[in-house]
């Protein structure tokens, strides 16, 4: 078995699309990045390549490279699906929270529980999905994800 | 086997009881939240609930409902345990960091591993507490607690 | 199998070396602490000592003793790895996060990551390194590092 962890923050921006997770998601503001700023799917892509000890995101994908310009983040969380597989292992489960002020993640966790199922190949019953409001921490304006994973042969 | 990780935040706040991992602690100032504020217990919770996909302690205790006002976190904590059991796993070891300036850690983390082992039901051996002041992070006033936990079937 | 989860942050200084992952780092600023400021070997000893529940850095080296002044941190490290073996347990794996604004971490990954593994006395294959910058978060003046590990008996 192998573990891996992953943390990722993006500011909030007006105007952008708000995608987390995979999941597109009705709010005036989005995730300021390169790339589509998902947050999430950025998190667990790093704690899937650091389970494997294959780098990072960064290594994979320079945010200097034009390329990734706007980029959706499924193309790098594919990458790390594929350093796993290369490495001779699978996913057992992953888990993660989401630390934003808004907006509501409740209402919506089950649907991006099952988008980022989809994308990673697994059941549902092996994705958590939570979130926080950063109390005391004067992170309004920003959206932070940890992603930790399990690994088996 | 499955993993989980849960983090949590509470600012302090004077005249308010302190009290993490269900220790009461003597100290001027408690943590601010809708519950008793109990920073580490919170983020235990959410390890677990994550840990077998179900949900965050949001989920189940909604801020906005008036009966959480003030709650012991340890309601939460055995709901928690509750998933945890029906989902057919049991806590192989648990492992936390507190980020704080004050009031120091050290002196109370054996009182504080035995209460919170007593309240999940392991061995202190099965219980990490550690702590570290929030060095650079601007984050004086708030107590800020990562849990991470192994679960087997 | 045991889990073990650290967290550290320093404070960039100008004048001091920069040392981290018990590697040094071309830089006009390092990290300010008690020690050698060594954020990642800081983060690691605490998930090793947590994952055996034996205590944390600041329980083995008070930061007000004047013997770890400047103290190079492979030291602290040398203590968990001791309390990792005498509980019975061997490392399986190690991956860690650092965030912080400067200096690039990319280009000099592979040879963080091979002192990290002489230091822990396993090979680079089951460590991982990688990094992230604060984005939204205020912290461009300071160091954190995310370390979890996993062991086995
Ligand atoms: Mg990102
Ligand atoms: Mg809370
Ligand atoms: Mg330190």
């Amino acid at each position: 078995m192998r573990i891996g962890y992953g943390f990722d923050s993006h500011a909030f921006k007006p105007g952008v699309p708000l995608i987390i997770g995979g999941l597109p998601i009705d709010y005036p503001e989005g995730l300021a990045g390169h790339s589509d700023g998902d947050v999430l799917l950025h998190a667990i892509t790093d704690a899937l390549l650091g389970a494997v000890s294959a780098g990072d995101i960064g290594t994979f994908f320079p945010p200097s490279d034009p390329r990734w310009k706007g980029a959706a983040s499924d193309i790098f969380l594919r990458t790390a699906l594929e350093e796993v597989a290369t490495a001779g292992y699978r996913i057992v489960n992953i888990d993660t929270v989401l630390v934003l002020a808004k907006p509501k993640i409740v209402p919506i966790a089950g649907d991006m529980r099952a988008r980022v199922a989809e994308l990673l190949g697994v059941s549902p019953r092996d994705v958590g999905i939570k979130a926080k409001t950063p109390e005391g921490l004067n992170q309004d304006g920003v959206a932070v994800a940890h992603a930790t994973v399990l690994l088996e042969e």
